[in-house]
């Protein structure tokens, strides 16, 4: 079925249904360090109405915390537990798969990583340590890894080199069942709000391997599992917001739950309703601003 | 049908019967800056018998001048009109493919693809002048390209950065018609003697721009009909001697030729047995100075 505009009457159907909405960050929140434009406005009518917020993003270059000090300083009031990054996701993926003790994690991506690593009591190294490792290809270079390495982590990374995928590539492919996982696979993300940036460090990764990873954030439905324990409410109760067909709304549908795409981020009408298209979402709006406008319309109307 | 063992019997029928031998380097000829025991002496061996030799690598970091010179240092004698290189084939793809010459290339990779294309009067740019370019991905971080580029051509890469993965992201995704050229797809390779190294630039550029290339170098055929214009050989009395199935053999297999693998660079006795493996040389041997011996005994006979 192709996907509604968002109007009063479809408008009013899901915000009685809905308790909790689930927000993609990047294209709907903000672009790079941008706020999108009726954003406060926006959340604060949701939260004057009982519904939960919720925060999911696929870019791993930040923590929790990291994240909740970005809503602060945009001037939007969002607390560590209502946000789940894939940086998050990584650390709890190796938590429930019981990653041993002794075994130390190497990560090529942002400090966000490590911190919700070691908040998880789990050993890393890598990131924003190895960005200045450079590699003379001179008849002797040799790069060792360390054998304890059970797990590589591979977010997006402007400090990407050679060192790094080197590094990365050994561990993967010479300790006996290390652990490949990805953060997502976004092929680019809006890392500032002039431009799109390559998310590519784990194609290139997959490359050296000739691996698939494990895809921790979105559109897996891992993240979800730590919603519905920490949140009360059941799948279809709730709505994802995306401005990603492939990550954000996939997510959103592979869970179960109603999925509104906003066109403030990287998908455009004309993409969303091209005939190569196969993923279409319950409803689309300009941004989550629209929701604003609605809401006023059908409050006033209930 | 599964590989044979070189021995007398089957190469007497190889020798007798081929007239060029194609050898890859990497893994054949040299390891890194070492050369293989026992090449110049089998080198030496075939064309004192009358045979061809032409050297054909994957590895774009050099042009078919710095790999003589690096024969030459080597202490093989080898011409430049006997060495093809993948860097020389991007070169020679653009133009087969009359790329316009107000078109700019951009360039992932060594000084070996600039060099290649300067000589085949394209312009280029990027390669070792953008190693050193950092990004800071401060809210006004902007990368502005060249509208003029008509491709990007990638190759290994020890100096790769955020900033190349940008540029040639954006190139292809902006600029309409723009080649996404790859030198070749080699997992790893023997860049150093001590340890085999990633070479998978092309696979970020895959992730960043969702597209994917043209190969020029092996298994692509592209190179063997600039062999076949050059010398005047059939395919059938040529023989690709490699240490990879996935390209080496491949390459041979695809254009008409025998083929040898040896056991000198990346693939095991038991990769090749392994049942999962489904491409199968004529022959194998050890290495190439196999071939020393075996043509005493032949010789002898004969």
């Amino acid at each position: 079925m192709s996907s509604q505009p968002l109007s009063p009457s479809n408008f009013r159907d899901l915000f009685d249904s809905v308790e909790a909405f689930l927000f993609d960050c990047d294209g709907v929140i903000w672009k790079g360090d941008e706020l999108i434009q009726g954003v406060p406005q926006t959340l604060q009518m949701l939260r004057s109405k009982g519904k939960k917020l919720i925060f999911v993003t696929n870019n791993s270059w930040k923590s929790r915390s990291q994240y909740a000090q970005k809503f602060q300083s945009l001037g939007i009031s969002a607390s560590q537990d209502e946000i789940f990054s894939s940086s998050f996701a990584a650390a709890m993926y190796l938590k429930a798969n019981d990653f041993p003790s002794q075994n130390k994690v190497y990560v090529i991506g942002g400090d966000g990583i490590l911190e919700e690593l070691q908040l998880a009591g789990i050993t890393a190294f890598g990131g924003p340590e190895d960005a200045n490792k450079a590699i003379d290809l001179t008849q002797n270079c040799f790069v060792k890894h360390d054998k304890s390495v059970g797990a590589v982590v591979v977010g997006i990374d402007p400090n990407i080199n050679y060192y790094k995928l080197q590094y990365g590539t050994l561990c993967i492919r010479e300790n006996p069942g290390c652990l490949f996982i990805a953060t997502n696979r976004d092929a680019v993300g809006h890392m500032t709000a002039l431009q799109e940036w390559p998310g590519c460090m784990v194609a290139a990764i997959c490359g050296s391997t000739q691996k698939e990873p494990v895809v921790v954030g979105k559109p897996s439905t891992f993240m979800m599992e730590f919603l519905l324990k920490k949140f009360n409410v059941s799948c279809s109760k709730m709505c994802m917001v995306g401005d990603r067909l492939d990550t954000d709304i996939l997510f959103g549908q592979n869970a179960g739950c109603k999925t509104l795409l906003v066109l403030s981020g990287v998908t455009t009408q004309s993409a969303l309703q091209d005939p190569s298209n196969n993923i279409q979402p319950d409803y689309y709006a300009n941004t989550i601003s629209d929701m604003v406008d609605l809401s006023k319309v059908v409050c006033t109307k209930h």
